[in-house]
């Protein structure tokens, strides 16, 4: 049986500033945890899991305690429990360098979802490093890490403290507003970074005056914006295609 | 004063056996509601807003009721209410009668804030009609109405209770699928269904042999699958360009 106190701890991880007093964090569901297995086990503090999730997962050497379904919803962040959840050391971000690559600067996007779905266009179009505003929402937020599908273990998303990552690049910078040029006009590239800014607010003025072009995807009928991580997909796919 | 069994019937409408038995829903916040006071102010029942929304919002004919921060959130759906909420009378949504035109049906999209952006993503397209699968998200859930950002007012979504609806039609039907022909060779169309499945499942295989047509995003990192409202997105950015 789990202690009172593990539980408690286990289930403060929901909060960020448990997170970065531990350097913990926690991934749950069967997909997820099964995709860190294999791809960081490293970074695997310990896991909590059913019988059900045993008999599918064995000899990993990773610490495992079996827990019944009443344990595994005490700990869990979810709203039903998902046969597992994994207490992971938070990964190593690293100050992006870059060479000659497409990477994403977000400014406060600030929804977990929306977050951690970027996370994951960014790995899909084999973007190695995404950067984040002062304001992001944290990519150890439980929301964030369930909608990132396991993304984070190859994606490095590096917090700019200061908002002076831009000043110091000096790749063109195109800005995804809704005045911008046609995406249709844009061909092609290799490098480049792409700013996607805050669902409401859009860009701050700060960060557009970085810009070297806008672009705009050409909307036909009524509504006024699109998700901004839909938004992104959509300009992803024109400018690799 | 807002009286208890008010507050309480307010709160009901969170739960979809109670929109169902009231035909009503809510709307939050003052984006959202001064749209629908804009495009649709017939289907509004009633507001309760703070004297912050009712100093900018005036003499739009519709009933209101000036309410306090604390009665506010006691009525919200949201975890910090936002200036107004509007008990809203549902849409009358119509069986689609297809013409030339392109149309989006999900099968069983169940998360809410995927189902919301999905009725986005077709309002932004000019999609008139969404048709949804038994197992879909309800359009009425508080999160589906965010989500949305007021699209439903120019999208009609309707849902195929029996899952019969494509065997009607004599549209091309196209299924986003992981191992359909690569969206670089598709063409501009400007008709046929896009058919998107669930989240974790994909297409039913009864939906999927419906298919005239199946359409992949071609993957260039290590992303298994793109969220689905994303998926949808960049496909339909292809086929209308």
């Amino acid at each position: 049986m789990l202690s009172k106190k593990l539980i408690k701890d286990i289930q403060s991880l929901g909060l960020k500033k448990h997170r970065e007093e531990s350097g913990l964090f926690v991934a749950e569901g069967p997909k997820i945890v099964s995709e860190f297995l294999h791809l960081i086990p490293a970074q695997i503090e310990h896991i909590y899991a059913t019988s059900d999730w045993l008999r599918k997962n064995t000899g990993s050497g990773v610490a495992v305690t079996l827990v019944d379904e009443d344990e595994l919803q005490r700990i869990s962040q979810l709203k039903t429990a998902n046969e597992v959840v994994a207490v992971m050391k938070k990964l190593p971000q690293q100050k992006p360098v870059l060479k000659d690559e497409i990477c994403l600067y977000l400014d406060t996007i600030k929804d977990p979802g929306n977050f951690g779905t970027l996370v994951r266009i960014a790995d899909w179009y084999g973007i190695r490093h995404l950067i984040a505003s002062t304001g992001s929402a944290d990519l150890y937020n439980p929301k964030v890490i369930q909608a990132t599908m396991s993304s984070i273990a190859r994606v490095n998303v590096w917090y700019d403290t200061d908002d002076s990552f831009l000043q110091h690049q000096h790749m063109h910078v195109l800005a995804a507003t809704l005045n911008g040029r046609s995406l249709h006009q844009f061909q092609k590239i290799t490098s480049g970074i792409l700013l996607i800014g805050n669902e409401s607010h859009g860009i701050r003025p700060q960060f557009l005056e970085k810009a070297t072009d806008q672009v705009m995807i050409p909307r036909i009928g009524g509504a006024e914006s699109l998700n901004a991580a839909v938004a992104a997909g959509i300009i992803l796919y024109k400018l690799t295609s």
